[in-house]
């Protein structure tokens, strides 16, 4: 999906939402437990609850890894499933190696001929420099979504490290580095919602980009305060929930009060858009 | 495995040996090609030609999503396969997530109840921080092997920066931090052989610990020179090679003359040791 097509999308919706696909076993309904495939069961029974309320979907591949090639094979399933609607796909894997193997990691998330998988973006660290993300870059409208501001505890390690060069955090040192090897057509930035006070200072460096902003919900964000401080001219959001959404209820209406927190988020979308 | 076994391991087979199975359906001899799992067969040959020269194997995990559910199969069956060698085990997986998702990533490589997964080790990324790591360690006799210096053209970008609060290169600063978070028997260091002399100033913040080290061969490192400066008393060297091993050969002698580079390497490395 191109930028056009996903800003389009946001308009069309009056929704920024994204939708974290954390499915875990240990959370979901047990009478879907029951079943052949129960992550894949209970993915498809979210998404046809949501579809027309959320833009994009983020599986998080720690929780289908965590089920062996079985949870792989669930991971697929839902992919493909997805594909039959208007939505924007994220792999969350947070990959990067040396070039010659983010190469395949490219392959995994954006070639269906080579791994079945045809997602439209992927989350990529950036320890290992620019030849680390230049592969997935390399894909005509697939997106590598970069990590720069996490919302994590450990985001204060070495994100907040002031550079003696620059004087810049490292975190703005990668936003900056990065502009020189992706466009606001290919790249997008992880920003987590909790350090909200600080999506003005980035929009000053990525004035143009969309920003993926997870911690909306169970990590602390509040979605109000984000689009104060994150929102341009075309939207430039993508905000994520999942927790919030996915396990509303751990009952046999998981789906419909999944629909209705995620339509409580789109009518606050709707109203700032 | 523990440390000790590991060091007893390395001073049994005088060697210090890793074997990189960056397995690639494009490089593999054509015959394997015809046969059902041709990644499998690949790697079944490679180990069971050059187990008595490594002490560990270390899948890129990239090579084999890039096959999707399948490689993921062919990934698991190498794993099961290495369990009746007496080896140590490496998924190079590069992950790191927050807390909540590296405790999932944590049971994909480390929970075979869970995942089907049994790896002695796992690479990690530091990006995100403690809580990105932790995880990992919570598992007896397992092993984080955290990125701090590794061998590619885009380490320069982020890794060589300069902190201003400390005037530690970023690189050490992980290694520095990180050295709360774990010890010497559950924490080792990637560390480029392109950087050898590098390996010198590396010793002095981490005198005990085990690295990895990536880069020779293909990556241009060279073995003597690693060996000089990163040996310690118990070794503390795990060297890997890929390419320059599982790709000597194109034809069908591919493992006779696998086994030929790796006892090339064996050989330097029973010397030095």
């Amino acid at each position: 999906m191109n930028r056009s097509e996903l800003i389009n999308l946001i308009r069309e919706k009056q929704s920024f939402l994204c939708i974290g696909l954390d499915t875990d076993l240990n959370k979901i309904p047990s009478h879907l437990l029951k079943t052949e495939d129960p992550v894949f069961e209970f993915n498809k029974a979210i998404i046809d609850a949501t579809n027309e309320l959320a833009v994009a979907y983020k599986p998080n591949l720690a929780f289908y890894e965590s089920l062996g090639v079985k949870g792989w094979n669930s991971l697929a399933r839902t992919e493909q499933y997805l594909r039959q609607f208007n939505v924007f796909t994220i792999a969350d894997a947070k990959r990067g190696d040396i070039g010659n193997t983010s190469k395949q990691y490219a392959k995994a998330m954006f070639d269906p001929e080579s791994s079945g998988f045809d997602f439209d973006a992927v989350t990529v660290a950036p320890y290992m420099g620019e030849d680390s993300v230049q592969p997935f870059l390399e894909f005509d409208d697939k997106w590598v979504i970069l990590l720069a501001l996490t919302s994590n505890k450990g985001s204060d390690d070495f994100q907040m490290m002031t550079s003696a060069e620059t004087g810049s955090r490292f975190y703005e040192e990668v936003i900056i580095k990065s502009l020189q090897w992706g466009t606001e057509s290919n790249m997008m930035y992880v920003i987590g919602a909790t350090k909200a006070e600080k999506l003005e200072q980035i929009r000053n460096l990525v004035p143009g980009h969309f920003l993926l902003v997870p911690g909306v919900g169970a990590q602390g964000g509040t979605l109000q305060e984000v689009a104060k401080y994150g929102l341009n001219q075309d939207c430039g959001l993508l905000v994520n929930s999942s927790r919030g959404i996915i396990y509303a209820s751990s009952g046999e209406d998981f789906a419909e009060k999944a629909r209705d927190e995620a339509k409580k988020m789109q009518v606050i979308m709707g109203g700032v858009l």
